[in-house]
């Protein structure tokens, strides 16, 4: 089940980046489940990683990595965390790098490992071994596709999505897919997401670009509440369109490339959710008149992960009540409750500290009905605001954690 | 559903206490649920209600009221729990205490009305005036049994415990009752919980002991992360045992009489963790070896909250993955994951960053298979500890709360 739409377009090819995909049978031997990015010479690279202290074996080596060299490849595979491998694991991800590096003939330091899967399980080398050099064999620019089918986990649907924007008078394609679908709670990035830009940027123009880009995305949603343990998500601009090299994220050329990621980033978080395990419902959690943004999004997150709020929206209930237990507790000092207002998609439920005077219970179980639902909440106290995206808890939600071992 | 054995034995008396029920109709016609309780002149009286910023007209009513004077009448239904009602559920609060002292001829303040169930709906006042002429016509020292089934709202038995205990010589008598079963994360008292003694007790040491009983049970659990709007847990003293009054917890028999008490409130507690909705497990998480109890109750309480360690308790699946990702994002710097150690029913499944060298997935299945699990975390840098109790997070539990409005 999917809320809403997740319209899939077959993503643009990027100028200097080629995806080759094999079928490496890690936990399922009917679909693909490993990507080789080649990036070209000379592409620049910026990453976010998960901020879980018990981050897999992957992302502390492509983070090492990162930080001594330009990346060329980028190794992900599907079915296996290769998180909570101890010092084995690590040894594993080193290992896939130098498979790689060996193919290549370059320095297994230029290669960034990147796996999602089960976590606790060692990591099958062996496949690893026979699956790299078809990968190899089946770099192409256009792989976009194949490579957003492979990065899936409990996802049911690939997310893409590409923007074309101008900049001195060429063309600049940003291209990116993502996974989710569970665990998804990202503290500086998401699960995996891979986005892709021919523009010219300087890697700290870049690295800004992208933390940017992922505070307003994939740092705004949950589906459950939990980071994972293999959070990441890669910037890359190969350079090939030949623009005049962008060096600060804040001239009028990198707000346009921005603008451009913002789409991209915002659309393929925004998919995350839609297509979180078990969602029914996207709901869009506006917290608005807080002291501070922290303040915001701690509301707005504490409404996102309250079990009682996510099921009544499954039950399509305007059950106001849970969210204003939620707020209630969220830690806000001083919290004057007559000030607070509460909408649901554009109906006043809540002021005063208690049920609006104009709600009636025939319009609250209209603007449930919809599967977007907006929240907006008023705390009348000051001026910062935040917005976090979310889903439902259905019973799918607990039949796929049940049975799938993450 | 429950997790495991709630044994119920009919509550002893308490002398000084005299408990009438009635069937107001506030939201079942079928049931009784309202409970009045009679305290003797000379009683004392300790509570503790919840710390949520939206907190129930009734929690305010009742904490204004203790403040006073020594409350002589609880008054307290189920079905409706005047939370979201602003001004009007004041007024409506402060009206059921002027009926209860109309008929008991005292003044309003020395009544502390009490509330669960919807929230947001107006209370029902005409069904309280008919109902309280019936309620005190039926009191009687031994409906501690009737008062446990009336407060009952999703809970699906009912929850009492008494101990007897010698103090100077004397049999002194604690019992109480209490209700969940959702909405439960209890800070600074549960959903509602009634207890009382027969000893003669100071008011100081009675709320001590109060806050170090509820410190030990009901703030230690959790169902589902969410703190209820009407949480209320009350002590009565009545000293009609007619021991030497008790005048600090600290001393021979404070302690004999807080032994007493921890029994009961544990007992409860535990009872409502059992009782949770939908719960099929009942989960002990102690983290131990922490910096600090703030350090430890913040893992703990991350682990008991994951959605994805919940709904794999719920499968008896082994999937310490869940349980190591929830630690990692706990929040606590400077974790040296190799240091941790995590046992789940006396089976070490993780150490050194890992799955520990002795694990077998069979051990891990059988130590799953029971309804009780005792999760010890150890984290390797400190001398203190904390306990969590909670549920596993089923199928039933989606269902109770996309039908049942809260």
């Amino acid at each position: 089940m999917v809320a809403g739409d997740i319209p899939f377009r077959q993503p643009l090819p990027v100028a200097g980046i080629r995806i080759g995909t094999a079928a490496a049978g890690i936990k399922r031997t009917d679909r693909k489940d490993l990507v080789l990015f080649e990036l070209a010479v000379g592409s620049e690279c910026a990453a976010v990683f998960t901020r879980n202290a018990f981050c897999a074996a992957p992302v502390i080596v492509a983070r090492d990595h990162l930080c001594r060299q330009r990346p060329r490849y980028l190794l992900v595979n599907s079915g296996n965390a290769n998180a909570g491998t101890g010092a084995q694991g690590l040894q594993a991800a080193l290992e896939t790098c130098r498979m790689v590096a060996r193919v290549a003939n370059v320095t297994e330091t230029s290669v960034m490992p990147f796996s999602t899967g089960v976590i606790g399980q060692p990591l099958p080398l062996e496949k690893f071994a026979s699956a790299i050099p078809i990968a190899f064999s089946s770099l192409d620019a256009g792989a976009w596709e194949d490579a957003a089918h492979a990065i899936m986990t409990t996802d049911t649907l690939p997310k893409a999505k590409s923007e074309a924007v101008d900049i001195d008078g060429r063309t600049v394609v940003v291209s990116g897919i993502a996974k989710g679908a569970g665990m998804i709670r990202p503290d500086m990035a998401t699960m995996l997401a891979y986005v892709a830009t021919d523009a010219a940027v300087s890697r700290k123009a870049l690295h800004d670009m992208l933390t940017g880009a992922v505070r307003r995305s994939f740092n705004r949603i949950s589906v459950d509440g939990d980071t994972s343990t293999n959070d990441a998500c890669v910037l890359i601009a190969t350079g090939q369109a030949r623009n005049t090299p962008i060096t600060d994220a804040s001239s009028a050329q990198g707000q346009a490339l921005q603008a451009a990621l913002d789409r991209v980033f915002a659309f393929l978080a925004e998919a995350i959710v839609r297509d979180g395990e078990g969602a029914s419902k996207f709901i869009r959690i506006r917290v608005e008149r807080g002291l501070s943004e922290t303040e915001c999004s701690g509301v707005a997150y504490t409404i996102a992960h309250s079990p009682l709020v996510k099921t009544a929206f499954f039950a399509s209930d305007a059950n106001w009540g849970r969210i204003l237990a939620a707020i209630g507790r969220a830690g806000v000092s001083d919290l004057d409750i007559a000030a607070i207002t509460i909408d649901l998609n554009g109906v006043r439920i809540v002021e005063g500290g208690g049920r609006a005077a104009s709600y009636t219970e025939e319009a609250g179980q209209a603007a449930m009905r919809p599967t977007d639902i907006e929240v907006v909440v008023d705390l009348g106290r000051g001026e910062a605001r935040a917005e976090v995206w979310t889903c439902d808890l259905s019973f799918d939600y607990v039949r796929i954690n049940a049975e799938y071992r993450t």
